[in-house]
């Protein structure tokens, strides 16, 4: 492109924003973008947290790392308060690196696979598990096929269905979260997943899986996508009814103690209504955790950062909470909530940013109508940033781990949505790392959440 | 993220779109979208652009490569008929590579700067250019220091202001493009000008310059964005008025013979309106040209091949142009309105991609307010895709290439709109390549792209 057309948005920023009510609005919003995309701080804390903390399982190493690193940032970004708030996780390690390949009479030649354990599986111990290999599309096709599943390794080979943009996710991850029990009943030793992921790659993505605890607990990995194309097609070629060797170590340890990570603003006229804005600490332990949950941790602080930047004083308490263990437990929102019931708190709104770091483009809004209908009044604060896309879910939309808190309160929640295209590229996987994430889009991102922060602060919902 | 909610997006996709008039229109939608993305060609298709052929300036062999390529490729996607039409375009050569060094008695360990010459730019020759460098930050400051700038070169040091979002490279371009003729106004002997780009990174971004023929014709280099922080720290400080040394042996050839690529399906019922489509082949001798425009190319191709592969008879004529020489000069863009003006051809519609592969958000409308009207009510088509933003432009909007034909016979205009920000990190740099192209991106611009073309060939503007 050599020329290009002024867009509208130019105008709008050159000139202030048309149609707004309140010109002091108008003029913070300014001031809060214009902060945030010119200094924002949220790569630099992104880069220290995956490159300096890395990833950060719940129980491990990490986790601690992690845990220091928050409280340390968040004090730089400005939080009167800083505290860690214990709760018990879980402490699944996964062990020596996972092994699968067929064993047949050629072993040194036969072909092996990029596999991970999945979050919460058992192990097979060092005896691994050797069995052959019956390969489904999904469940129905299980269903069908029940008698044949014995003794044997189910390969669950769903692909991502991508002509579903937003939902190819929550089509497919139920292989991973339930797969591993439903062949379990038909007498399975272990299964076989494919990747969670519209990626072709090399790269299996792992992420948590639930067991039925009424049925045999069989070890499950996830195989990245080329790993899955290639045995899809050794299964029915060369090593058709040949035996595949699959050996994990992972294992679930008692729960450990970990923290949710706290800071705040103490509010000026209601320091007693809290709002509250998150994402997660923890992260697999494939990559570096940057659009998962990385960002979202440090477009939260950054939130506090530019209101304490800019001078804004908060009308109610803005705390910004780092939940501890969302991806194999959801103990640390389940631990905010209750502790807040403990404390009788009162939760007047939540956020939560857990998506990636892509481009925003608005949020999901889990809460009344009326209260919808107040927050779509404030659309056109949105227009600038092409953020203007609010979803209604009545009792539900905003994240897991402000969930609880909806439960128990009835606290308006809002999720940042995005783009959303690239997020599951990296989601659980090695490759999920700082440089997949775009400087502005993350900063636009920050921006977005902080001016709903001070719309939802100065005018109450 | 351990769960995600189901978006209302997949609601729609799941039970069709609800409140469309015309359930024809539904499914054939449906049947475009899950063709490209489940089949789309647009990424091989890029592939063998960017890695067989590579850049294609006007005049390279390059663009006589990606001549063939596109005869081929738009066969191969269904074109009827296939067709080169000539055009002379400019004959611009880069010559050796750039050097841009301070020299001083050091002259071995003096610093060096990332530099590439501008596009039309004059050369230095072998000779170069030694002159004391004076940095100005804009049009502002070179007219107040203009009795500073006499025999040396100027340094425009402008940034790319990321506030400005859309806007921000329209207000940055004007030191590439007349930068030069302004110093030369004050007698500067050359010009040095930070590129162009919210990527801080050691990739100058070339890209064309206009003269003012009235003035002196002086060399202009540009200069990536940390070589020119690094610039600005030395001649504050430890290079302080010394020399700099610049070389370039750019030159200006004789115009030489290009051609506008064009393949199409006549229409049948309507094969004298005419709907164009299309993006421009030629691209900057730096990198591959992935994003500027090859993805443009390949959305333009994937169009006639979907409307080809699902069945679509179009009732119009439907043509797929790859223009010549969009980047220094337009040759092609005026040549394709000048010969359809010669052979009173009727263009009811044109369509351009040119603003990179990344995720598309909608079009901005050159037409009448009546059409554009017209095109409002179709934007409940575009909502399950999230490209349901249309922009209204009178007179203007859609592209360069297809511009002469809004002047010559005020044809409607689309240019497809996308996110954005991300695009001008590569723009006119050795880092547009094809691992910058996100598939399911590219693709849904296809998508996007036919879905308009489809509606406005069946019922007209």
């Amino acid at each position: 492109m050599f020329r290009r057309i002024v867009s509208p948005l130019l105008f709008f920023i050159v000139t202030g924003f048309p149609g707004f009510a309140q010109p002091d609005d108008s003029a913070m919003i300014r001031k809060i973008a214009d902060e945030v995309l010119l200094n924002g701080k949220g790569m630099n804390d992104l880069y220290t947290l995956c490159k300096s903390v890395g990833h950060r399982l719940s129980g491990s190493a990490g986790m601690y790392k992690a845990e220091a690193w928050g409280v340390k940032t968040l004090k730089e970004a400005g939080a009167e308060n800083t505290w860690l708030q214990q709760c018990m996780v879980p402490h699944w390690v996964r062990g020596q690196k996972e092994f699968a390949g067929f064993r047949t009479q050629q072993r040194s030649t036969d072909p092996v696979f990029d596999v991970v354990a999945l979050g919460n599986a058992v192990g097979t111990g060092d005896k691994g598990v050797l069995a052959n290999v019956i390969e489904v599309k999904n469940f129905e096709e299980l269903e069908k096929r029940k008698d044949e599943v014995k003794g044997k390794i189910v390969f669950y080979n769903y692909p991502f269905n991508k002509t579903l943009l937003r939902g190819a996710y929550g089509d497919a991850v139920k292989y991973r979260s339930n797969g591993a029990s439903a062949a379990a009943k038909y007498g399975a030793v272990a299964v076989i997943v494919r990747s969670v992921t519209g990626a072709m790659d090399d790269h299996p993505h792992t992420g948590a899986l639930r067991y039925n605890d009424t049925l045999p607990k069989i070890p499950a990995v996830a195989i990245s996508t080329k790993g899955a194309e290639k045995l899809s097609a050794l299964i029915k070629g060369a090593y058709k009814n040949e035996n595949l060797f699959i050996r994990t170590n992972c294992m679930m340890l008692p729960d450990t103690i970990g923290h949710n990570v706290i800071g705040e603003i103490r509010g000026s006229e209601f320091p007693d209504e809290i709002i509250t804005i998150g994402g997660h600490l923890d992260s697999w332990d494939q990559g570096e955790g940057a659009h998962d949950d990385g960002t979202g941790i440090v477009q939260s602080i950054e939130v506090l950062r530019v209101l304490r930047t800019i001078g804004y004083k908060p009308k109610r308490t803005i705390r910004i909470v780092l939940f501890a263990n969302e991806e194999n437990g959801l103990r640390g929102g389940n631990k905010y909530a209750g502790e807040a019931k403990l404390k009788n708190e009162k939760h007047v709104m939540a956020m939560e940013s857990d998506g990636g770091g892509e481009y925003p483009r608005g949020f999901s809004c889990g809460m009344t109508r009326a209260q919808f209908e107040k927050v779509q009044g404030w659309l056109k604060y949105f227009e600038p940033f092409d953020a203007a896309k609010f979803s209604f879910h009545e009792g539900g939309g905003g994240g897991a781990d402000i969930g609880p808190l909806q439960t128990m309160f009835k606290t308006a929640q809002f999720g940042l949505n995005t783009t959303g295209q690239r997020y599951f590229d990296v989601h659980h996987a090695a490759s999920d790392v700082f440089e997949k994430v775009h400087a502005q889009e993350l900063n636009l991102g920050s921006v977005v959440m902080a001016t709903m922060v001070y719309l939802v602060d100065k005018y109450g919902l």
